[in-house]
């Protein structure tokens, strides 16, 4: 390997509040090692823009208070894609990345995204093995869905489920002003992993208290039981908040936003999920005389910047300090994981590498065992799993009334 | 009028994140007047809840330190009601009413609502006159909405339109994620008067950024001009970000959201609405070929605890103390409302009294001069005037990684 190279990064999937404070520790830590690395380079639009030569020089682009703001700016600055890489090295696109690569003098390359973007990592490093290239690929987590495995947690998950707790207890408060009784149905992002959902009932302040209901996509739904359920809860308590993840499904798979409309299919053959709430809703007021009403938390929940937590964007800056590490260690096909510690009883994460063949393409679904109440409630195990990740606020600048973020 | 009375506090219509607030104000200014005020009661779920005898001791019920977690919880400490006082004083709810209120030593009666709470104020006092009663009968203002007369601002405003801004400005990063067209329709609430729809304009960095589109409902619609401003917008921005008000209505009159289904119709006949935002992202995906998806800002814009506006905080709290003093000084059927004050560039806001029978049943409008641009753009005199009451932050306790609250 040439002693002095340049070195590129991308964010690729669904944005995050901290994804772009991985894209500051990346920055960093390449202009620290000027020795080793001469420029960084950002794609815009991830690979797919890349192919379409979309990428800007992160060394002139961004002035040292614009770097600052970075740090706190939820969304993806680089903006993102959803490209799937082809199976077969031999079509002609790993060819022309790598021609492109090779003119840049690309000698690292570092992606940000989840177990979609950890696939493209796979390929592209396999592809340079196949042809002898030089290049290391490194893999920097991130989603909201906190589905990858080989790793405690994903950057992102922390400040989602902050989020999360923190609106749906405002919403529970919100809920209970009126008399009678009343279900407020709260649908949450998560396709297959109910990690996000979840952490709802980290709301709770006692138990027995809202949301009383919690479904995941990790158990069927079925709705002759869910209405039982809701008659029982209706027996309790006199206004009834339900938490449900965007991908519940039925006993065959169907996912019930699908009993209200047909569903659009991305790229990477994901249905796009809207309206299980809605669908929800519906059946509540046809079979139930009660009020009801439901709400989605929406793009909110993964963009929301006033409820970033603290150890989930540290741990995400340096995910993207310690791949750049990697990489100039000579590491290549590995992915940032973390581990948890414990010091004096706080939560600690430190960083390792894991073998991205190992993660990609997989999820993390939540243990069976911390599913309890016929799938209505979730486990006190997944409380202490949880509760540390949400801990810290981020300190956020603001500008007239409002927070200041930086702009491409 | 005896030397020692007891005081009363209800609130009443839709919460808001500084309604308690007020209430906080109301509370220590009663306890401050002990020479005066015995006893401060708090009616459980407004006047509704009092006919059944629903109240509490609030001097009893908390703590210091519950007391001090009261000002920023958002919501209704009180509960509330959505009740509509007879309009003939034959009814025999007022002399229930006021046989309660003697039961109780009642001398002040304090109602925190927006212009249908008003009502309540309003008729009360007209009835204690009737019936030659010396209870003191006064309006603290606050909805979300802005909508009340004869004041400068509604406690509960400034917060909504600092949410907004700052929610809208984080969507509209989120917005750009990805590569090619898109469309984000986000619905904001407003049934009638569209100042906090407006307040999406204090996104915007430049002229001409997004949100491109603002539709409130103090304008008709027209589902073909929308389509040609959609096009318009799309020729200038690949993501572009509209921001609609959930009231918006044809030039007959009928409801947007109501192409798509029955609206509901609440007490006060006011119909509830939902969903106009996928009414126009079922249209876009009908008549052009691009990419769209609708946000509902839903409830969280109106109880979120993370943007409370600090001059909207001090503002709520003021009127409810400077309530409290008006009653004491002998003045009935008035409200407290706000004039503003500029103090070396820093706003201020005063308090004063206003006839609650001029306040009661009206809505202010957003001027006609300050809607630009075929009904899609808001003018710099919105900009001036709703600002000033997005700037700074209150201060939220924290516990367990979410905002702390406290609970009746």
């Amino acid at each position: 390997m040439k002693s002095k190279r340049n070195a590129i990064v991308g964010q690729s999937g669904g944005p995050t509040a901290v994804i772009n404070a991985s894209l500051y520790g990346v920055i960093i830590e390449a202009l620290k090692n000027k020795s080793k690395i001469e420029r960084i380079y950002g794609m815009i639009n991830g690979i797919e823009g890349f192919l379409q030569n979309q990428f800007i020089d992160l060394g002139n682009s961004l002035t040292m208070e614009e770097l600052e703001l970075l740090k706190t700016t939820p969304s993806a600055y680089l903006s993102s894609c959803r490209y799937k890489l082809p199976e077969k090295f031999e079509d002609a696109v790993f060819k022309t990345l790598f021609e492109k690569f090779n003119e840049l003098n690309i000698g690292y390359f570092y992606y940000i995204g989840g177990n979609d973007s950890m696939d493209t990592v796979s390929k592209l490093s396999h592809y340079a093995e196949k042809i002898g290239s030089d290049i290391r690929f490194i893999g920097i987590p991130k989603t909201i869905d906190n589905d990858l495995v080989l790793t405690d947690t994903t950057p992102g998950f922390g400040s989602a489920a902050k989020y999360v707790a923190s609106t749906i207890s405002e919403i529970i408060l919100d809920a209970s002003v009126y008399n009678g009784q009343s279900v407020t149905i709260v649908e949450i992002m998560g396709r297959h992993a109910g990690w996000l959902t979840a952490a709802s009932v980290l709301s709770r302040k006692n138990k027995g208290d809202n949301p009383v209901l919690i479904y995941l996509p990790e158990v069927s739904f079925d709705f002759e039981k869910f209405l039982t359920h809701l008659k029982k809860a209706l027996q309790k308590k006199n206004n009834v908040v339900i938490c449900v993840s965007e991908g519940i499904k039925d006993a065959s798979g169907k996912f019930i936003c699908e009993y209200t409309s047909e569903a659009a299919i991305d790229k990477f053959g994901h249905k796009a999920l809207k309206g299980c709430g809605s669908v929800l809703e519906r059946i509540i007021k046809e079979r139930m005389n009660i009020k009801v009403r439901s709400v989605e938390l929406s793009i909110n929940q993964r963009c929301s910047s006033s409820l970033i937590s603290l150890i989930d964007h540290n741990g995400a800056l340096e995910a993207g300090r310690q791949g750049v590490l990697a990489g100039l260690a000579g590491e290549t096909r590995k992915m940032v994981a973390f581990t948890r510690d414990r010091i004096n009883d706080d939560l600690t994460l430190s960083c390792s590498l894991v073998d991205v063949d190992d993660v990609c393409n997989k999820e993390k679904l939540i243990p069976n065992a911390w599913i309890l109440d016929e799938g209505t409630n979730i486990s006190e195990e997944f409380v202490d799993y949880a509760l540390p990740l949400i801990q810290g606020q981020a300190n956020i600048p603001f500008e007239n009334g409002i927070p200041r973020f930086v702009y491409r």
